[in-house]
Order: structure tokens, then sequence, then C-alpha cells
């Protein structure tokens, strides 16, 4: 996002405002900045290639930045804070892969490190490398031709990340290459429809390392293909599974136009990165990997919430054969939130009063490209807020709920992924997740069955899967020393000494806090709720500490045997909620390296198991695993209806009153709704 | 609702539409129809008074109604149903409650029952008399003067219904009234915010039988007041607890405009209370008792659902002192959701292009009046419904879900409830329910803390308590032989020696018809699933039965002790589903009469128990609990901002591929929304 200048509001009433020229702390790197970091790096290395696989903001260390931002707050000078890049980059080759921070002020080099067995992110590059390698090989065109496949077969490959089964070495890179065909010319005719029968795998120089034969009726695990096979089954050929428009004719013209009308505007207010609205004050950040973050979260000028992010996902299919274990997409640490972003269309993508925001990412030379609209911000209507009616005077008094959507999609390969966080006007936030797209594919013969997937069209296998989302809280409840209060419901024994309850009817909460860093699990049996409070600031009507509870998503976690390479690497599925104490750099929950990573190292379970440090009113992170298991239906085919998935956090005891009790009464003369008469159906029965 | 004329529609290219008058079987009553029923049963009983409590539709038993509506569907000739209506009536008195039917056309009686020990509904007029009986009473105005209230308090009392606890005669009639106060001459001055240290006992008569000294730091339960006891505690008063915007002064400015336009009109189309809307068809039913209910729900042209609605609701509180073991309120069977839906206001609860329903009620001489408004139907934009980019060619194809509300929100004394069914063009239906309106308040002394209830304000407790919804879903999935069937998702051990499952990653499910009525809980740590399915109808794609999916709101069920009267008495809290077969008159979770019941007699609970009836391929009926541990916080104080609870269904192999892969693509041609370039903020820091 484009650099912010920065001001120094003094009350107006007493001077002019100053403008301070430069970055804000939390600004995305400038493609000025990227230009400037890269050539920094090039000169560092001047008889070496440098491919710059990672180029972004080192957001500051809390104890730097945090003041800062108290300061900025509340109008009073700004500490100077170095301004640093954090980037990853292969000397010359995939073997010399390391990273550093370079200050774009001084230019100065730090925290070099190299990183011997670790691999980067897949990009698109890749992807198109892999496939054209793959296309390309011998064997491959061999075992096609010995398929037998339609004239009009256009070949096209689904490469993968290769999550480690046990049976190959991890620290070599490896490309899964899954061969679809389309059936018709149109370059979007959906290729998913026809899985075929092998797959390749290939190496970090787009070789082609083996050819397989996918399971079947006749195997239950991939065997490598030595010259025969089975030809395509012909009577798979269907014409149902288009979702491109063009090669879909039926299209519905029952659907009237529906407008969103803002007349005199929305009600946000930004500049650069800053989003005032509705008595919130936030930042929007943005990076390559997570994507959309957000900083800074006031209401009312009081602190709530630091950081908000998309800390990993993972997505591993449940099908036990060879080689689909090997999908099991990290797509934040893998393949990069931001960096697969959709560019949002306006009326397309977003409904009424949009504003956009834009990043910058960066070619393997290092060079600055624009990422445009990767992030839209807009209001939305969701209903009522409140209401009450007084039965004796028959006086309604309603208002109307406005929230404020930030909202970000990404496309990674088969899946679409919604990313949204809802403001509202009674200082609520929620986190909604939708997954829409195409569920991944693989080959079934016409009649066989499956035990880990659903056949969702002829011939086609749609396996069974997880969806599993980390997010990280880092909540500033009134300051930064917080403690995890979790709370739950539970009867009071029939004529209890204590309670008496003779009507039996009793019930009560148990609180308990959290001591150490632990993992935690939902329990909607006892009504569990996790509150983030603050101990040293206490609510003045009924002296509980002041917080925000989790509402979580409540979900099956990882199926996966804790044994597997599936659990060890991705960590976090384990438990529903996570809290650690803050510490700098530690915002992945499977780790910083998740690429064909063994697990183990710095994912939240290990950071736990290696310190168990305090949380008691301390500077603590809560991270919130959710997700869904999702076991497809044919209604998925062939692109799915989002699933929708929601985290809320919401006020306990933190205003002295509904903090919404001051929104505008909802009234005709400013909604100016319309009344329906007579929409009689002729022809209807 | 108004009848509709219902016309026979022959294909239009062969005949002209005939008309049949008369109205649809399922119509509630005209007013006409409601005039003539109390007109006849007037007649009945000469030398009687006919104090009406009930009038309404009976709708017609399903053997008969069933093939009628899908003659009408299919065009064909219907057969004649007789038309009755169903009565409930005092004859002269209280003690003499009775229910019969009325044939409407014929004018004959049948069904004719007498209720001993049975209590109708509350109604407005047994408010308003329990009102001014309670503040007329002597001992009532002299336990008012001891308390020493300010000079210009205004008492106001909250009736209540009474939930017997165990201390009285549960077949005697008792109201308790609640004493709080205003301190503005304002009628909508906030009397939750004073709740008063006496409540008074009251019989049938209006008469009040006993005062009570509340609970307090003194005393752990109620107490005869006699003669002497505590001032109020000017302490106490404050300001921050009004909501109405006359003493609400504190007003957002910042708020702008939000509107929705539809310049071509809505894309629903009604005829009376049928409903056309993309591909669904759907009746509208609303009576005094369930509110808003839906019928004959198909989707493009496929049987989906006979009737869909809330069959009760029961929201007990958890304070053990009595008397607050009596708060435990039926809103259905005791205040009728129907009676108290909300007069709805376009512009004000309802954004959009709105098409309003209204019902009919009766006064209890029988004389039909207008609930004007109870029921809206709109359509809203819903984000997106499905998309998907190729990343070969970049192109995005998106489309827009717009979804089809139709709401309805009742008011229960201090509470709000809003109800809505939403329908969306991928053929799944939600259930949302949310609560608004004022917490219950009980007193509390300054500086005492409670175990069971939040101190909301100065002196002010909002007790915890429970709400619990009971949605009553009689599916008819391709047909009315249904089966329930129960997923669960689990993992398959490592080494399997059937799966193999070397990598320790594969799961699979298991599926479990139930076969005899029966209650079930979630499990989310299975991710189980509960499907309707009917097993003779299989999928054409994959051979599974076609169903619907129950995606339920996973709560904590009742915490009340299952041996109390709370339990008794609600029944269909104790499991959050439960599957009965087919029975006419079988609406009532909590059975038909609910009002100082004893319980276990026609509860969905004492239904199983008295049989065990087979619901494999049968008719079979879903009843799902739902709700929320209600334990309030101070931002619920004064008035409440919604708390949603949300409930789909959604088809599981039921449709060939995704439903809405017709849906037109979002264009910003049509959609015109509007691109923000300039919102900076003079003033914001």
């Amino acid at each position: 996002m484009a650099p912010s200048a920065t001001l120094v509001d003094e009350p107006l009433s007493i001077q002019p405002k100053k403008a301070i020229k430069g970055p804000h702390p939390l600004d995305p790197l400038s493609p000025a900045e990227i230009a400037s970091v890269s050539q920094i790096l090039r000169a560092a290395f001047p008889d070496h290639k440098v491919i710059f696989r990672v180029i972004t903001l080192a957001e500051p260390p809390k104890a730097l930045l945090a003041p800062y931002l108290q300061a900025e707050r509340a109008n009073q000078i700004r500490p100077k804070i170095p301004r640093k890049a954090f980037c990853q980059y292969y000397l010359n080759d995939r073997q010399q892969f390391h990273q550093v921070e370079v200050d774009i002020d001084t230019g100065k080099l730090s925290s070099r490190e190299e990183l011997p067995g670790k691999h980067s992110y897949t990009d698109a590059e890749e992807g198109t490398k892999a496939e054209a390698g793959c296309l390309a090989e011998p064997t491959v065109q061999a075992a096609l031709k010995q398929l037998d496949l339609p004239e009009n077969a256009v070949v096209v490959v689904e490469p993968w990340t290769y999550a480690p089964d046990g049976l190959e070495d991890m620290s070599q890179r490896i490309i899964m290459c899954y061969l679809h065909m389309r059936l018709s010319p149109h370059k979007d005719a959906n290729h998913f429809a026809y899985p075929l029968d092998i797959c390749a795998q290939m190496n970090a120089e787009y070789q082609v390392t083996k050819v397989f034969t996918l399971p079947s009726a006749e195997s239950d695990r991939m065997v490598e293909w030595t010259g025969t096979g089975k030809k395509f089954d012909r009577r798979k050929i269907h014409s149902s599974s288009e979702y491109h428009p063009d090669l879909q004719k039926e299209r519905r013209t029952t659907t009237t136009p529906y407008q969103v009308v803002q007349p005199e505007g929305p009600s946000f207010h930004i500049e650069g990165n800053l989003i005032n609205w509705e008595k919130w004050r936030l930042k929007v950040g943005f990076n390559y990997r997570e994507g959309l973050t957000i900083h800074d979260v006031t209401y009312d000028g009081r602190e709530l919430f630091y950081r908000l992010s998309l800390s990993e996902m993972f997505v591993p299919y449940g099908d036990p054969r060879s080689p689909y274990p090997r999908k099991a997409a990290f797509d934040l640490g893998n393949n990069g939130a931001g960096v697969n972003a959709n560019n949002l269309q306006l009326g397309c993508d977003c409904l009424g009063t949009i504003k956009y925001f834009d990043a910058y990412h960066h070619t393997l030379s290092g060079d600055p490209f624009c990422l445009p609209n990767v992030v839209c911000c807009h209001e939305q209507d969701d209903g009522i807020l409140w209401k009450h009616t007084n039965f004796r005077t028959n006086n309604a008094v309603v208002t109307h709920s406005r929230i404020l959507v930030l909202q970000t999609i990404i496309t990674v390969n088969n899946y679409e992924y919604i990313f949204a966080f809802h403001f509202n006007q009674a200082a609520e936030i929620s986190y909604e997740v939708q997954a829409t797209g195409i569920v991944s594919t693989n080959l079934i013969d016409i009649g066989d069955s499956a035990t880990s997937g659903t056949v969702v069209a002829l011939g086609v296998l749609a396996p069974f899967h997880q969806h599993l989302f980390s997010l990280r809280i880092d909540p500033a409840i009134d300051g930064h020393k917080n403690s995890l209060l979790v709370e739950e419901s539970y009867a009071i024994p029939y004529k209890d000494p204590v309670f008496h309850n003779p009507a039996g009817i009793g019930y009560t909460t148990q609180e308990t806090f959290i001591e150490h860093e632990m993992p935690l699990d939902t329990d909607v049996t006892k009504a569990r709720v996790f509150k983030m409070v603050n101990e040293n600031v206490l609510s003045p009507v009924n002296g509980a500490p002041v917080g925000y509870k989790l509402v979580p998503h409540n979900s099956q976690m990882l199926l996966a045997h804790p044994d597997s390479l599936h659990a060890k690497r991705s960590e976090f599925g384990a438990h529903a909620v996570w809290v650690t104490r803050y510490h700098d750099k530690e915002l992945y929950a499977s780790g910083q390296h998740t690429m064909q990573s063994p697990g183990g190292e710095d994912g939240v379970r290990s950071l736990i198991q290696s310190r168990k440090e305090g949380v008691r009113d301390e500077d603590i992170v809560i991270w919130h695993t959710f997700g869904t298991t999702h076991n497809p239906r044919t209604e998925e085919s062939p692109v799915m209806p989002t699933e929708k998935m929601m985290v809320s956090l919401k006020p306990v005891n933190f205003f002295t009153r509904n903090p919404a009790i001051d929104v505008a009464i909802s009234n005709q003369l400013t909604n100016k709704s319309v009344l329906v008469t007579d929409v009689s159906c002729t022809g209807c029965t």
C-alpha cells in the first residue's frame, strides 16, 4: 500500500497540523523501498545472482511499536523506529536459501541466517514451469498416449506442493503433478471434471523423476507406471461440469437487480492505511504471506487488539491411498495468502460503495509490482442492531446494524477462500471465512465406491478433507497485560448446602484463570467461554475485569493421527485454543517454514512444549483453531456454494453499558424502503 | 392473512385459467370466518357466556392435505377438504376451559374436549388487569410506602406467568407481579433500571394473595412481607439506563445513509400466501401461537419440506433463590408468538423492497381484528455465492448470493426475538433467531455480588438464564417416506488391515440409520451430521439416498436438574435432536399445554417414551433444540445488541450438481457499485 504522510495532530484549537513525512511503521513497503532493498542486497553479494523470494516489511518489535502507537493515538511526539525489511532469497541456486533483515534507511544488514534444508514457498512461476516440464517429459507423453485420450483432449497439470508422507527425502524439493484434461478448446473449461489416471513426481529442476498410476478399483495405492495401464474410460465424458458462462449456457433471468446506494458516501474515513469508522480506529496491513492483517484496534479511544491475522491454514486430504497423503496444503506458508489475493472487481465481487487497497509484491529479480484491489472496504447493513417495544405504550425503538467489512479473496489452485473482518457499532468484531471454488478431484472408476470421498460426477471423486484455520489474536484489552479466563456454566446441585437450590433449577459459573501457556478445547456442553481480560482494570459497574470474549467456531479438530506427519507439521490442529506469551516474530501457528517441513520446531505446540511460560497478567497471544470437516456433496460440483465459518470477539463488562446505545434510530426518511403492494404471479401455481 | 383466490392453472397454451373460489386449506382464517365461528359457538351455548381464547385454523390432517398440495402443484383436480377451526374458550369462567373443532362450512362441532386443570395462555388484557389489581391492593401500597420511594416514582408492574416451583397448587392460575419503578414521567422511561424490593403473588381474579420481600444480601429467599423492610436505596438512582431517544439524548451523527434499491422491483412473486422465488415455491402460514410457519416447500418442483416452524421456546432463569425459579417462560405456549408479533414498520425494521403480510386475531368476544405487518418478505444480498478464478487465464467467474428473508419479530414483555427464514439460490434454508430487547432484571444491594447473575447497572442484577428453541422440521425429501441418517467422521487407525493407511492420515465416515423415535445429541468432536434422506430415491451421480442435512446450532442443553419441574415441563431441552414419527397435531415440543403444566404428557420426550415407533423410511419429524446460555454482560444493558443463532438445512446429494450453477454472473452494469476514491479524514489521528 502507498506510504502515508503521517500527521501529528495537535488539538486543532492550539496549533496547526505539522506533517511528519515518511511511512508509518506499519505501512507495507512501498515500491521504492522494495526496489531499494533489492538494490542493497544485490550490492551486498556482487558476484552472485540474488533470487528474491521475500521482500516484506519486518514489523517492528512490540517494545518499540507499542509505545509508538500509543504516542500516535495520544498526539504526542513519536519515537523514531528503525524501518526494516525482512528478506528471503536464494544465492545463485535453491541450495543457498537465506534470510536477512535490511535497515531501509541505513542499508545495514542484520539477522542474517542460512536456511539449510528449508524450502521457500511456491509461486505461479514454479507452477507454470512444472506444468511445462511435466508435459514435455517423454515418459509422461507415453503414459498419456497409452491412455488413448479423446482427440480434443487438452492435458492440464495441477501442480501440488509435496506434503511429506515418509516415502521421500523431505530436504529435497518435490512437486507432485496431477494430470487432468479438458475436452473443450475453451481455456476455462473445467479440467477438474477429468482427473486422469496418472501423476508425475518432479524435482526442483522440473525434471520428472517418477510417473505413477493412481489408485483405482484395482489398486489401493499408486504404482510406478511401467508402460501399460487402462485406457481413459470414454463413458466418463459428460457436459454438466462446466462453470464458465461461455460453456454453462443455462442462466437464470429471474433475479432482478439489487443495488446499494449511499447518497452521502460511506461513513468511513481513510488516510493511507488508517481507518476511522463509528468509533473504531484501526490500521490495515498486508503482506505476501498472511494477506490482510489488522493492527492497533481501538474503540472510542480504548485499546482492544494489537494485531489480528490469519496465522496459517491447513487443508489435509483424508484419502489414505498413496500418493494422496501428499495432498495437504499450507495455503499461507506454502502459497501465500497475499500473493494469491484476487484483484477484486467493482460490482462483481463487491456490492455498494467500495474503497480498495492495493499492495505491492516483487519479481524474483526484486522489482516491485502492484497487486491491485487486494482488500476491499465497505459498509453493509446487517439487520437489526437492537430493538425494544414497550407493550404499554406500543412505542417501538429500533436501530439498524451497520457493519464495516474488510475483505480479501484468495485463489489457491482449485479453491477460493474469502476472508473478512466485520466490525459493528456494538464494538464487536467477527472474522468470517468462506470456502468456495472447485473441490479437488481424483479419478474413480465408474461403478467404484470410495471410503474417503464422494463421487460428485461421472468418474470424479472429491476426496474427504478438512479445512483448519488459525486465527491469531494479539489482545491489548485496555493495555498489554492480559489474562485468559475460562468460564463454564454448570448446574448447581439439587439442595446444595450453600446455594440451597430447592427447585433444582439453579446454575452458576466457574471461572478459571489460565496460568501457563497451554492448549485448550472448546466444550459446548459446558458453554465454555474464553475471555481475554485485563485484571488491572475492573468494570466500575460490577468489578469484573474488563474483557473480550472469543465466541469460537466449534469444529472437529485434526483427524490425522497424532503421530502422523500431518499432525506433527501442522501443530495447531490438535486443539481449538492455544495461549502463548507474546514474543516478537511468533506469527505462524505451524512455524516459520511449512514447505516440506518436519514440524516440531516453532509451531504453536512446539513453542509451548519448549517453555510453558506464564500467561497470567502478561502480554499474551490467543490462537483459535477452527474449520470444517469437508465431506463433499454433489451440490459442490462443479463449483461449490460458499461454506461459511464465523468467529466473534465481543466485549464482556468492558463498557459500562451498550456501546451502541447512541446509534441513530432507524427511520424511513433516511432508509427509503419501498413498500411492495403487487407482485402477483402470472403463471405461478 | 386475506384469503386468496386459488387458481387452477392449466398449461397456458391449452386452456385459460379457471378460478376456484375459496380459501386455500392452509390460509389462516379470514375475519369473516373468525366471526362466523364465534357466532356458531355462541349459538351452540345460548345460555352461557363464551370467552374466546383461541379461534384459529385447524390445519387439515396430512392424509388429506398432502394429496391436495401435490395435486395443486401438478395442476390437477384438488380433493375437497373440510375447512375447520380449532377453538379454545371459557364457558362463563376460567374453570370451564374447553376446546372444540368447528367445521366452517357446515357449522358442525367435533372433537369437543373439556380441559380440567389446564390453563389458557396469557394476554395483554391479563397483564393490564394484573398491574391494576396489584397497584390497587392495600398491602402492596403499604409495602411501597414503606420503601419510601422518590417523589417522582411511577410504579410499574411486570406480570409474569407462574412457572411451577413446587410451592403452589399448579392447577390454580397464578400471576407473579414484579414491581419496578421509573423516575421520569416519560412513559417509555426504563423501569427495568429500578427493580423494587417486593413482589406480589396474585390469583386468577387479580387479587393479591401474598406480598413478598425479594432475596437480597440479607436473605437468600423470598420472605412474606410483614410490615417492615429496607427503604429504597437512593444511591441506586442513575441516568445511564435509558434507551428511548427522548431520554437518551446522545446520538451518533457519523452514520451516513445506506439504502437498498431494486429498480425493477423484487424477484419474488406472491399470490395470497403463495410465494414463488428463484425456483423456490412455498406457502406462508401464521397463527396466534407459532407465529410464522412455512409450508409445502419445493425447489425446482421437488418436494423438500412439508412444514417448518418454531415449535416452542423455553427461557428458564438460573437464580435458585425463591421466587426466581418461577421465572421460566414458554413464549409460544404461554404467550403466543403470533399474538405478540410486532407491527413491522417500513424503513425502521425493514430495509429495502418489502412486502408485508397481515394476520387476524380476535377479541375475547370473538370479534376479528387485524394484526398488520406481522411478517415481512424481502430480498437481501448475502455476499458471494460462488467464485472461481482459473489462475492460468486469470478469468474470474463470480456470482452474488441473493436470499429471500421471511421475518417476524415478537415482544414478550422485556425481550424481543427476531425469527427469520432465509432461502438461497443454492437450495439452502437457514433459520436465524436473534435475541434483543431488555434483559430481565431483579434487584441487588449495592456492593453485593451474585452467583447466578451479572450486575449490569447500579443495583440492577441481570440473572443468568438460558434461551432454548425447538425448530420443528417436517421433511418431505422427494416424498414423505424419509429416514434419519447420522454421519460421523473418524480417523482410520494407523496401518489398518483394511484401509492400510500407512501415513496415518486417512479418515472415513460412519453412517447410522435411526430406527426408532429417540433423542440424539450433537457431537462436534465427531463432526456429527444429521441427514434427512429418502432411501427410495438415490442420487444418479453416486447412489447415495437424496437428502438434506441439518447443520445444527451447537448449544449447551438445559442446565436445570432432570428431576426439576423445568426439565419435566419443557422436555425438549434435554437433547439437541429428537426424531418422531409423524402424527397429526403433534406440533409443540413441550406439549399442547404449557401454562402451569406438570409436563410429562405430550411433549416430545413423553411422546417417544410412550411408544418408540419406527422412523426408518417413514413419515418423520425432526425437532432441533438450540439456543444460548445467557450470562448477561454490561454491554447488554439497557438494551442488548442482537445475539444471533443460526441453523441451516442444506441439500446433500439431492441435486446432481450445484443448483445455483445458473445464477446470473455478477456484473457492475447491474450492480452499480460505487468506487470510493477520497474519504480522507480531517481531524482523524
